[in-house]
């Protein structure tokens, strides 16, 4: 890599250290920058320079929030439903969730799943936050336990539940499992086509 | 995307104008960025912030070079063999070709190919100087012009070799074509088959 100038170089192994992003790629993509005069280059430095000065926590649901807000846009958004509340796992789980349209209540993000081969326990979620957060807010009648399809979220969900269920009063409920839109039987995994029976439903 | 903060949004934004790079990348890789805790976010803004700011053209070769040199690494190195010129496209032809350590002679960088669909004639790339300095520089013995495989690069091979056959004596060569390593006969597409046997070696 010596027949590169140094902060070519650098640049490249910046962006091969994005994850699925290799070394052939991130040449491609400098080299790209190098020859375009869009100011691209420009323009990710700056936005990704100031991308944490700019954003932290909301307060409440732990979403991504502007700086000089205590809450998030969901939080404070009037016509969402104040009586439900989904439990995810990241804030892209909420991005997919909303692109859907068909979810208007609140959301509460745990930032990671119970994981003891990782070393990170509940209290490094925000499960604490979530407890008292639904023992606060009498209003909230239904919880949704949206975590994704693996056993560590899975176990998380179950967490979860078992600490809110001696005080809660309202509805726990999860995301359906069954096979996915537009899915070929033949393709899918055992574990999805078994739940997909077991769970079915009525025609 | 007004769930997210606006600073994840521009972020979001630029990223996912990369090439290869769709909204949904761009929205894991940022989200991933503010995860980390590793300052990625921070050396891929200052890597980018002085890419161009710290990179010029060799004023040989046409490669890109440190801005406070004249001259790149490769035109610089003593033990490269100046007999032998070899022309390609674009750096990463340069970064690809050193790769294979199986060339040590010279580079000219072209810039791009003859296109007249995206309104690129010969003076807008860097042909006028190779002319002049097979001219002025009559060590050359060897221009290999290592164009790739389209319609296009060979048509800018064809342009080169017609303006420099008139006054250069040496020997003018191209890439050999054919079958590639570990290539499949049956995958492969007609032209490549039926060069590789139009142009089949003695065993």
């Amino acid at each position: 890599m010596e027949v590169l100038p140094k902060a070519i170089v650098q640049a490249i192994e910046a962006l091969s250290d994005l994850p699925g992003i290799g070394s052939r790629s991130a040449e491609r993509l400098v080299l790209n920058l190098m020859r375009s005069s869009s100011g691209l280059d420009q323009r990710i430095a700056s936005s990704l320079s100031n991308l944490k000065k700019n954003v932290h926590e909301c307060k409440t649901c732990f979403h991504f929030c502007e700086i000089e807000k205590e809450e998030c846009a969901i939080c404070t958004n009037q016509s969402r439903d104040k009586k439900v509340l989904c439990v995810i796992e990241t804030p892209l789980d909420l991005i997919a969730l909303e692109k859907t349209h068909e979810y208007k209540g609140l959301y509460h993000v745990l930032h990671g799943v119970i994981s003891p081969l990782n070393k990170i326990g509940p209290d490094d979620l925000r499960i604490h936050e979530l407890v008292s957060r639904i023992k606060t807010h009498s209003e909230i009648q239904e919880l949704i336990l949206a975590t994704s399809g693996s056993t560590e979220s899975d176990a998380t969900a179950m967490y979860i539940a078992q600490n809110i269920k001696p005080f809660f009063t309202g509805k726990i409920s999860r995301l359906s499992r069954g096979i996915p839109s537009g899915g070929d039987l033949d393709y899918l995994d055992i574990g999805t086509l078994s739940r997909a029976i077991s769970e079915r439903r009525d025609f």
